[in-house]
């Protein structure tokens, strides 16, 4: 499978400030489309179909999984999470490089099924700025914290697997960086086989 | 071994402009040094001793080789090329990216040596345009430039050994594309062993 655009994966800790990130570089360059996930869970207050996800019933979720609707899915907490192909295909044809935001586990299977997908790891400076984020949103009972700062030190685990480490300090300049790792991913012989072949055909032409 | 700075191995087509090329990004970014060659071959006219290689008997090469005085070396029409050591940790320590100009089977020997080392190759835009650049030069016979295209078909069998693709079009863009590039391969989990576990060690002690 050949594509113009490639896939983006985005995970990092809960708090690292991942869907501000990617919403502004969807935002400050034209290369980017932001893949929006389909879910069985019910949409929070102030969450919008289409925008943080695309809210479906169970049925019709095994239905796409049925005929293999989706990159990648999973169950957490008794709720189906996935992210339709159709639009991830129709935007890596058109050039695009599509971003989506999902865990290890869908980020190892994405890898597995896109070969030239770039994994992304977001982290906050330090674990006390993270802490201070989490605790920061004011939203979020200190069980939630404590919770969220254990699941941080699971998916630290993961962090090799990954292709580059974002640090979000300063917001503006961690998007910048994104767009130049993201550049330089695109430099990688891996995702330049059709740019080596002709080098290679010319050369032999001349010989 | 543990060093601040990267080794950066550039290698490409005889006449896709690696040496301008890295004198530039050296004089135009404090954070890199150049590695310069030791060699066993006699100077041509205009090299200069410790600019373009150190010029050394075949008995203080030998010598060096005794001592694992260097990181890589080889051995080309009876001649020795080598990569001193003692320069390349120095720089390593103090923080440099170190780079050097290095064949193919050079290039993966010091990735073996080094893990973290970055493997980049530089081509021109297109066969033609390498064709002419070294007619251009005009200082050699049709017989060397078949010669070098000859070479070029087969340095083009390794290409997917690199970490980079760069190609030189214009000069300028190409020296900021190639910093922009070892700017991303800092951002490799791989060359970032002491931040995660840094991020680790903090995370556990917050949980």
């Amino acid at each position: 499978m050949k594509h113009k655009g490639i896939l983006i994966v985005v995970s990092g800790f809960s708090g690292a400030g991942k869907g501000t990130l990617m919403k502004q570089l969807v935002h400050a360059y034209d290369n980017y489309a932001l893949s929006v996930s389909m879910t069985t869970r019910n949409p929070r207050p102030g969450e919008e179909e289409g925008r943080e996800y695309f809210f479906v019933t169970k049925e019709k979720f095994e239905e796409e999984i049925a005929k293999d609707g989706l990159v990648e899915y999973a169950r957490y907490c008794d709720h189906y999470y996935g992210t339709p192909r159709e639009y991830v295909e129709r935007q890596l044809e058109k050039g695009k490089d599509v971003i989506l935001e999902i865990e290890i586990q869908g980020a190892l299977k994405i890898k597995e099924k896109f070969p030239t997908a770039l994994l992304l790891f977001v982290m906050p400076p330090n674990a006390a700025e993270l802490k201070k984020r989490l605790e920061g949103r004011g939203t979020e009972s200190q069980e939630v914290i404590s919770q969220r700062l254990k699941r941080a030190s699971e998916e630290a685990d993961g962090i090799e697997q990954y292709d580059f480490i974002v640090i979000n300090d300063k917001l503006e300049e961690c998007v910048q960086e994104m767009h130049a790792l993201i550049h330089a991913a695109h430099c990688a012989p891996s995702r330049n086989e059709g740019l080596i072949e002709t080098m290679r055909k010319e050369l032999d032409a001349l010989n």
